[in-house]
């Protein structure tokens, strides 16, 4: 028998498989996986230690997708940019946002995502104690936006108990632009008055 | 037979055992829940149509340990306070994020919660428009601070490549008060120049 001419398995097969399964079902299981991919479930721990590692793939393949990609220039572009990027590329994706967030970051190259931001925040002289933070805030941002709140209902009763929450339901933007606008413009705001507060530029650890 | 004097499930009974078997495992099932309650199955089902109200009850569970209660006063007393209250509460409950994560907010009773929220938004002259995406960035934010983050690794390899990242990790401070305190510091100064660029001071689509 003469071997196949392309390998069975790559990173980037199952990587695209476990997208579209996740795109579809909601879930990832790993036999499944490995009946759309043709191979026995065996040969798929050959390429990755475990579900952990799929959902890492998962991630890099719709970080990878970030055009152009993120530069460290100026800090509010680099947070914009990030906020933006990341809230498109996940609200494409709504049903892997719960699995992304029940598994932690776990490769160098998913991290090289986010250098450029911590970069561009350390070089506009925010403490390096506080980019950790600063970079969760707006990560979690990214997740929010791109998940949106579910559809409410407002009955007559909520309008009579809960006003102002009644208010916020009817009066609401639904696009996602303009909430991540809203909220780009907030963080942005927020952590200029910050530094502002705390003019002494570099950070205090050096860098 | 005499009937048992107190009744055998109630809201808060199913609550409890559901909180702890999830602090305790990560998980909720629904066969392990009745099982732990000692009852059958069925009889869960004639408390909650299924798992989604009992993930809902555990919120809620959670949520009323808030004390003291939001009060729609000042509105950056107001989101602070519902920061500092989620954020701990919440970090007594890592495992039940996920879930609650995964179900959105189905109940009047937990709306009520986000009520004094709202109302000292919409008092200080938000407009009703925006106030959906506000509460989302407070509300993720409460999440994001009681998750935190996972403790990283910082190899030389990485300290190389994304020097940023790793000082950022190196120098964190990783105590959940000061992040707390910080990213309070950052949506409620954002929050503020917002309303300064926008003094008209009442929504533009009235209350």
């Amino acid at each position: 028998m003469p071997r196949p001419k392309t390998p069975l398995l790559s990173p980037e097969l199952i990587a695209d498989a476990a997208l579209d399964l996740i795109d579809e079902t909601g879930d990832l299981q790993m036999v499944i996986l490995a009946r759309r991919l043709k191979v026995a479930p065996g040969s798929l721990y050959n390429h990755v230690k475990g579900r952990a590692d799929v959902v890492e793939l998962v991630r890099l393949r719709i970080a990878d997708q970030v055009s152009p990609p993120l530069q460290a220039r100026d800090w509010k572009v680099a947070v914009a940019g990030f906020l933006k990027s990341f809230a498109d590329l996940y609200a494409r994706h709504p049903k892997a946002l719960s699995l992304m967030y029940d598994h932690t970051i776990s490769s160098e190259r998913m991290l090289s995502f986010y250098e450029p931001v911590f970069a561009a925040l350390m070089r506009a002289g925010f403490p390096a104690s506080e980019l950790r933070t600063i970079m969760t805030l707006i990560d979690y941002q990214a997740v929010a936006l791109a998940r949106g709140l579910p559809e409410p209902v407002v009955t007559d009763e909520i309008r009579d108990s809960l006003p102002a929450y009644a208010a916020s339901i009817e009066y609401a933007t639904n696009s996602r632009d303009e909430a991540v606008a809203l909220a780009t413009d907030v963080l942005i705001s927020g952590l200029e008055q910050r530094l502002l507060r705390n003019p002494n530029g570099t950070t205090s650890q050096g860098t």
